[in-house]
């Protein structure tokens, strides 16, 4: 029941073979990697907004100027991130250029981040149009949450194709309103700020514009998905994935740019539980048809851009997983060809957050902006030092491109780290080491591992078969019992069974019945004083091992009884699972583990 | 450092034979068992203020009458269980009576929901003295079940000691204050009641007399205790158990006609969040010491009465238990020696009780009330059958006791449940089914089982051993397989080693490996399209079996692989796991059951 239900939302298993056929055109591709992206001038333009309208009208009209900085910063990190596609097409954008953890792991974190807050974005601008759903955006965040994730466990392939049409829907409406605003704009002329912003509260300084201009900057996020997903293009890939990512970052750029520009020009302010965009919809369209179509286009957009991380965070899991940062399962394709694990992760950590954080963006976006900055200035300062060794055509442009690019997203990082330090920001700072750390110790574990099992150093022809003492730890004599007794035999000469008696008197009676089924079997009665099964068992096994002191452990032979429904087994003591716990798992020396012997007995009912 | 912990809150594991020390002496054992049946006072008390005060003073007017009547129906109810405990002195009073499941639930509900009345009647009292803490009322109560459930996880010997001051502090104060209240009352006269009581809301029927006096009979409550511990008692067992209950009817007897005639004749009434007898003691003591006094006694004796379901409650479970009515594990002994998995349960379901009825006690009495009349009434039936019977001295008069006092808990049962009916008492009538049709189903498979099991109609000479054939998975040429191989060819001639192969190609070099290291095992590769482990190796085994056509199935030796530290066993796949739990519980027919052999192979680190 529990496979057809898993069969009904993700669909059947898909053969290994079929893998090639996942691959991605341009059109589904720009889908599948772009929203995140384009739908990050949303929350930009929100921080933008909030972290201005503090100082006024004076304030706000450094809006425009910010936003044409963000801009050229978007064309110098998607320059870089083109050069690196062509660098390394095979994928994994920051990773292979930092080559180091460090590198991978606020990729990592920002794209776990950036499923929270496009899906808070998104329910914050629906929550503008309909202002009654705005006590249930987390509920709502978690519904969306738990689409994109079914969606992503079906395969990269059908994602693509359900993301292109809110990714187009967007694309279409907002530059049509871009357009509109243009013309309304060139008509009626601008509208001063002072006549419509909200008082000062705070004077304007310069760091509150770098401040700014750090949190817009998130505008920035999503450029490197396109470089982490090389391998999901069409051949030729580097070449396909190139020309998307330049498609791409001139649709960001003129959508960011634009939306600023005619937001400060026509005097644009919003309420308090408002996003700018909504506002600049809303002076536009006046609460027509096509307000509510450009909230529903930024709804979806957002959502699809949680995508984004879904088609990169699992990605760049399986990397790390293969490389033995990770636990080895998040590199494993599951039935429908994704990786499953990396998907369910991400889901469950970003539930967690819209949880934490209340579905407010606004007070995610500290941790995001930190995890994407120090990811956008690792990878670009790695590229400075690829062109440097390398030295070929170009190379000096190439470099300063990627050193500019360094240097801003650096000087943004500091900034937010500084500015946000106490409301978020920590948090990134403090889980970062911590992750690493957990990658280090992970991955000398896999070290070790490997040394522990290799076979280097054992002698070409292995020692010779032994024997093999075996005991029963018995409870009654019954038919359970027959199963093992025979089991115990074939394979040795030497049985011996135990009887742990919980109660005095017991064991006699129990030696009695024995020896009338098994007369040539031996059998053992342990006192156990304080009715504990386990401990007199264990003490009896390593007493006879130094009694025979054969150098041989004796094998333990388990009957094991099996009810025919899984209620019926809260009616039976579980001794056997007890002993296999005790016997397999308490710490022993290499080389001195004791065999164990599961002899079921299903009941029929 | 769990046992650690373990040891410091309930003391380290008693040997079995310090089991005839846990006995109780009289004055330990009224401290032990009586506390439920005393304190019942409080809510019985309660249940008829608030039962009659609707009716205005006319209706408060007939306190005296039913709490008159009440206390010949515990004169009836307490000789019908003292001729229990003679007639069955080996202890679990209505169930060996009844003799039947349907006569020992009740008892079991009604101890499991005497708990959560007790507390939370008693964190009542706590609260009408300080009413700040009224709202906390499900904290203090949930506080006050945890200290009870770990003393009693201590052993029955401890918790005697434990509860007998409160119940000592609480008869000391309660028999001074119904003296002082007498004398009063004989100096001062009686206060009309017209003068103080609010106006009737309702008119005084004969139906709600009834329904006051259904629920004013909880007073009755934990009369039975004693006679289901009967074996706690020193010998000579029944009749020191008798003097003890016939000692506690007659205290709770003068206490409740004492405390509801003083309420009437003095004309004392209850504000909105205070009990009746908290009004009492304000009345008498004017919010001095003395009455803060009266009110820790009261919370107190609640408190402690709680442990009267943890002395009955886990000793009902285990005779159950042992009868096959409930899982065997509820009539083993824990570490203490007393009946830890029944405390356990027991503490479970009163925290759940109280939470759901947000700690009150009054929307918890229909509940209480059915469960506690019903086992009344089928314990007293049974009992005028038993005297039919056994037809010996005084028969008559004995089974006519019984009889009335059948009668009587009859009608206050129907009372309470048409009366109650909407108000939760459907609760109870719902589950008491369901839980029989447990019972009979645990029974049932109990039957089964020792059917199943049985070794009657084997041939007494068993089959003669015949030799394995016995397969390996392998995941890989490492040194985990070494142990594993030996073991296997140390068993049988005929081994086979398995390699599902998830990745095309993966196969050719493990066998290129394999051969160098053991050219003697033969190795299968078993290709898997769909990447699944357990699916190819299952039905590999079945055709191998189904190939070899002798009768028997492969053993399958599992070569497992356990890290050093838990968390270590996250970055590893469990494929054993998998291969066990499919191996082991996957229904097969019986004598078809697949042998499985456990080789651990443990890291260093």
């Amino acid at each position: 029941m529990l496979s057809k239900l898993k069969d009904l939302l993700i669909g059947p298993a898909l053969p290994t073979q079929s893998l090639g056929h996942k691959q991605l055109n341009k059109i589904r591709a720009l889908a599948a990697f772009s929203p995140d992206a384009l739908a990050s001038i949303a929350y930009a333009n929100q921080e933008i907004y909030l972290g201005l309208v503090v100082a006024g009208s004076l304030g706000l009209s450094y809006a425009w100027p910010i936003g044409l900085g963000i801009t050229s910063l978007l064309v110098i990190v998607a320059l870089s991130y083109f050069q690196t596609i062509h660098g390394y097409p095979s994928g994994g954008g920051s990773y292979i250029v930092a080559r180091t953890n460090l590198g991978t792991l606020p990729g990592l974190l920002a794209a776990a981040l950036n499923a929270a807050v496009s899906l808070t974005a998104g329910v914050a601008a629906l929550a503008s149009a309909f202002p009654d759903l705005w006590p249930h955006r987390v509920a709502i965040a978690l519904v969306l949450l738990l689409v994109i994730t079914l969606v992503n466990l079906r395969g990269l392939q059908e994602a693509g194709t359900f993301m292109a049409v809110p990714v187009y829907i967007f694309l279409g409406t907002y530059f049509s309103m871009l357009v509109y605003g243009l013309i309304r704009l060139a008509i009626e002329g601008p509208t001063p700020l002072a006549v419509v912003a909200p008082p000062a509260i705070q004077p304007l300084t310069l760091f509150l514009i770098l401040h700014t201009f750090s949190t817009g900057s998130t505008a920035l996020t999503g450029v490197e998905a396109i470089s982490n997903g090389v391998p999901a293009f069409q051949p030729p890939q580097a070449k396909n994935a190139g020309r998307t990512l330049m498609v791409m970052a001139v649709l960001m750029g003129l959508l960011f740019a634009g939306s600023i520009g005619l937001t400060q020009f026509l005097g644009v302010v919003a309420g308090p539980q408002e996003t700018i965009l909504s506002a600049l919809a809303r002076r536009l369209f006046d609460n027509g048809a096509l307000y509510y179509v450009i909230q529903f286009a930024t709804l979806g957009i957002l959502t699809v851009a949680a995508n984004t991380s879904f088609a990169g965070f699992p990605r760049l899991a399986a990397i790390l997983a293969r490389d033995g940062f990770l636990p080895r399962q998040f590199s494993s394709l599951g039935d429908r060809l994704a990786f499953t694990n990396g998907i369910l992760l991400l889901g469950f950590f970003t539930a967690v957050l819209i949880v934490l954080f209340g579905g407010d963006t606004h007070a995610l976006i500290p941790l995001f902006a930190i995890g994407a900055f120090l990811a956008f200035t690792l990878s670009q300062a790695g590229m400075v030092v690829h062109w440097w060794k390398e030295r070929g055509q170009h190379w000096g442009l190439k470099s300063s491109i990627n050193g500019i690019g360094a240097l801003a997203t650096l000087t943004t990082l500091v900034v937010v780290i500084i500015s946000k330090f106490m409301e978020g920001a920590w948090v990134t700072i403090l889980l970062i080491p911590l992750i690493v750390l957990g990658f280090r110790r992970i991955f000398a574990h896999y070290i070790r591992v490997r040394e522990e099992l290799s076979l280097k150093g054992l002698p070409p022809s292995l020692k010779p078969v032994e024997t093999t003492r075996v005991v029963i730890p018995i409870s009654g004599i019954h038919r359970g019992m027959v199963g093992a007794v025979n089991f115990a035999r074939s394979i040795s000469e030497n049985v011996t069974a135990v009887f742990v008696e919980l109660e005095p008197g017991e064991g006699e009676k129990a030696r009695v019945e024995w020896e009338a089924w098994w007369p040539d079997v031996p059998m053992v009665v342990v006192p156990s004083p304080y009715r504990s099964l386990v401990g007199p068992l264990l003490q009896f096994l390593d007493e006879t091992d130094a009694q025979h002191n054969d150098g041989q452990l004796a094998a333990v032979v388990l009957p094991e009884f099996i009810p025919g429904k899984w209620w019926q087994t809260l009616l039976h003591n579980q001794t056997a699972w007890l002993i296999k716990a005790a016997l397999l798992y308490r710490r022993r020396k290499p080389g001195r583990e004791r065999v164990v012997i599961d002899v079921p007995f299903h009941l029929r009912l």
